[in-house]
């Protein structure tokens, strides 16, 4: 597998595989939507090559992170990445199911819970793509149902758990989120141009919570063809757009569409 | 109590309450939003003055209108402006409790079902505002669940239902729509301005749909202070601006901060 060394222009650095997922603006912008709640024990569920936690440890000194993730080839990129950015003391990785999160944690032993999880219910992906792509966009091992489970267990009372997906799925994720008495308080919808239909939602949970939900404005990525909005370029900070590519673009959602 | 008689300039006039409610761009919105798919027999739950039937039948030739309405003195507004605009081969109102519209319709006795039901929960609004508006705002005779229970019977599987909301209730909807298995396909947030919170949600549900939902691009209502969008303008078609009054604007959302 060829791996490359991306700058992420913000004091740290990511292995990725050429062949395999890489970070995209999702993660940026949910770590971005994430950062001003995290403080304390971070648990990042299915942290893939560990950027959500490389991102946000740029972003603050009060946290550490708890990656948990299934496959070794995603395992082994975070591990060199974290060496690499001297982060052994603030990131770990676990090896193991999001499914079975409830026996590898404690309960409520995280403060904030958060994750990309993939977006495609199972078999709705590209069927060629090999089975790491695979596993990352659609539901082959855990389902949004499995992640929502696993953040509740790992959260006390008032525990918050970000996560970013699909619109089409947001009434799955409203009621799926209730089930696990995780209570959506905070919508953003990401929109590639104003006026074009949201391409994501990042949703904020805190569990056990009251019912009222705060729907933020728009979150609108492009001013015109290729050039970036100014709340766009402020959310990824120093980080290097050239090194980023969309879970959405490459599923063929309109990200680019003139 | 003082009436007015006000010019909806698509052809037709709609008499309103000085103290009472009057309509607001809320009914023009959710009128513009359900247009499209008003065909056959619709009930309009809590219809009011008869603000929405009076605008779609100016949309269509191609529907009839039930109006359902437990207040006496909008009823008598209702009447008077559809003998006024000639529309009693059109629209009927019927005197009713909401939460008693599944012993005073058949099941499936209709096509389409729309709604513009009050917002906030009942005790939540200006206590001092006199019943008439209160009973307009505030769930004082019927809660969500209601309106949704009363849609579902109503409706045949697959007949869809319109209703303009809250944003803060938007998981409440959502899981209110689908306990009665009413699915939402499609939602449209309205935003005063483009960098603005959305200040009202459009929702359309389908009977026994499955589960995928298409959210729109936002309808931002204002350019800049005082000037309409190119959209709002369109949605209102002919009808005068000056004759509405926002719900939300009364209720002190953020429509008109600068």
């Amino acid at each position: 597998m060829s791996e490359r060394l991306d700058d992420l222009q913000n004091g740290y650095f990511i292995y990725q595989s050429d062949e395999g997922f890489r970070f995209g603006i999702d993660a940026v912008l949910l770590a971005d939507f994430a950062a001003g709640s995290i403080r304390g024990r971070i648990c990042d569920l299915g942290c893939g090559n560990g950027i959500l936690p490389i991102l946000l440890c740029a972003r603050t000194n009060d946290a550490v992170f708890t990656g948990l993730e299934i496959q070794e080839a995603s395992i082994a990129l975070a591990e060199k990445s974290i060496a690499y950015n001297h982060l052994e003391e603030r990131i770990r990785i676990t090896k193991g199911d999001i499914r079975e999160a409830v026996s590898i944690f404690d309960p409520a032993s995280f403060d904030v819970v958060i994750s990309n999880p993939p977006y495609m219910p199972k078999g709705h992906g590209r069927s060629k793509q090999n089975d790491a792509l695979a596993i990352a966009r659609e539901e082959r091992l855990c389902t949004l149902g499995d992640v929502a489970r696993a953040a509740a267990h790992l959260l006390p009372a008032k525990g918050r758990f970000f996560m970013v997906h699909r619109p089409g799925r947001l009434v799955e994720i409203f009621t799926v989120l209730r089930e696990n008495r995780l209570e959506p308080k905070r919508l953003r919808m990401v929109h590639p141009f104003f006026d074009r239909a949201p391409t994501m939602v990042l949703v904020e949970a805190v569990k056990e919570a009251g019912a009222e939900l705060r729907i933020e404005p728009p979150l609108v990525v492009y001013e015109s063809e290729g050039v970036y909005t100014e709340e766009a370029l402020r959310a990824y900070g120093a980080t290097s757009f050239a090194n980023t590519e969309s879970k959405a673009e490459k599923e063929e959602l309109p990200w680019r569409e003139s």
